[in-house]
């Protein structure tokens, strides 16, 4: 049994695979069986086995994506040693969310192209919704952290502060599709949020505090 | 000739509106010559006389809407009287781009749209910067003005702040999609994030600061 199921899960991520460049390339408009098929390199009928509908194929794209970024996620925090303070966490997790590079621009447009069919698909919208919770709760839990240890000021509210820092990341991803900023203006501006959120004021030097 | 250049912008305006409500209710997706002149009441000729591309099409419904958000805003700029602050005219301009009654929340649906289809399609690219310059343009002034009138901290970078709320307001149009935040949650983290922009360090409290 083992091989098989091995199998069969390679083949659902290399349909996906060829969905996210028919994506990336062509939007997702041009997501049919018939052109994704094509570009996986095998018959309609063998991703017809695997995916009854489009919005099953799509599902299974979002999860490939999401995956991918977890394992970066993942390899991120581990290279941060012991005990990382919150802004750290909060850097390595959103930072590999960030359109700053090939694959991340990619998935930036894969990431708006299914914020768009969201609107639509109720189904998206639940997986997107559950995926953003999930976060906001890790990123507030942050800050409160932060706060609790005099790295953040106790004037923030953290369930604010954790949507505004989403809201941030999901822009910086449209506008990396407008090409309205370079890779290096969005890791300047979140950068920038980022040590502004995670400040305290100074006493001796109070301009510093913001 | 004056009332037949009224009725063809007429004409025009009545098909972007069709075109705009199939977008929010289906998706671009869903948007053919075919489906937007049934919801506009007039036939297929009729809407390929005046447009005669599907992207023809949808850049006259980007300028339609467009043009609807700067009327909103010309009325509250107006409503604020004499010498406004900046934080003001920053808050009048942004608020009208937020999620937060029906009809804004149209507008992110279909500014989301119009954010996807950039990604393949130039034409709607380039105007989408170029709205983009401009609007940054504005804010990154306004930043400015409040460095220098005391009213923000001279240690920020006035470009960066501008590209943060460019980005914080459309990921919060995203996150609309995904039913993510409410219409208060919104309100909340912009204006969350406008007190923290325009806040100077208070010598006596430290702690407010940020």
């Amino acid at each position: 049994m083992v091989p098989k199921i091995v199998d069969r899960q390679a083949r659902r991520t290399l349909i996906a695979e060829a969905l996210l460049r028919v994506t990336a390339a062509q939007g997702l408009e041009a997501v049919s069986v018939r052109h994704v098929a094509a570009e996986a390199g095998v018959s309609p009928g063998m991703v017809q086995h695997y995916f009854r509908t489009k919005d099953q194929m799509l599902q299974f794209a979002l999860e490939v994506i999401s995956e991918r970024a977890e394992q970066r996620i993942g390899t991120r925090v581990a290279m941060l040693g012991q005990d990382p303070s919150p802004k750290e966490l909060v850097r390595a997790v959103l930072v590999e969310m960030l359109p700053i590079d090939d694959e991340r621009v990619l998935e930036a447009h894969i990431a708006v192209a299914f914020g768009a069919r969201a609107a639509t698909t109720p189904s998206i919208a639940t997986r997107l919704g559950e995926q953003c919770a999930q976060l906001l709760e890790f990123l507030a839990a942050r800050v409160r952290i932060a706060q609790r240890t005099g790295q953040a000021s106790a004037h923030l509210d953290a369930d604010c502060a954790a949507r505004g820092l989403l809201a941030l990341i999901d822009g910086l991803a449209m506008h990396a599709l407008t090409q309205s900023n370079t890779a290096e203006m969005s890791l300047a501006v979140f950068d920038h949020h980022l040590d502004r959120l995670f400040a305290t004021a100074d006493v001796s030097n109070p301009a510093e505090a913001c």
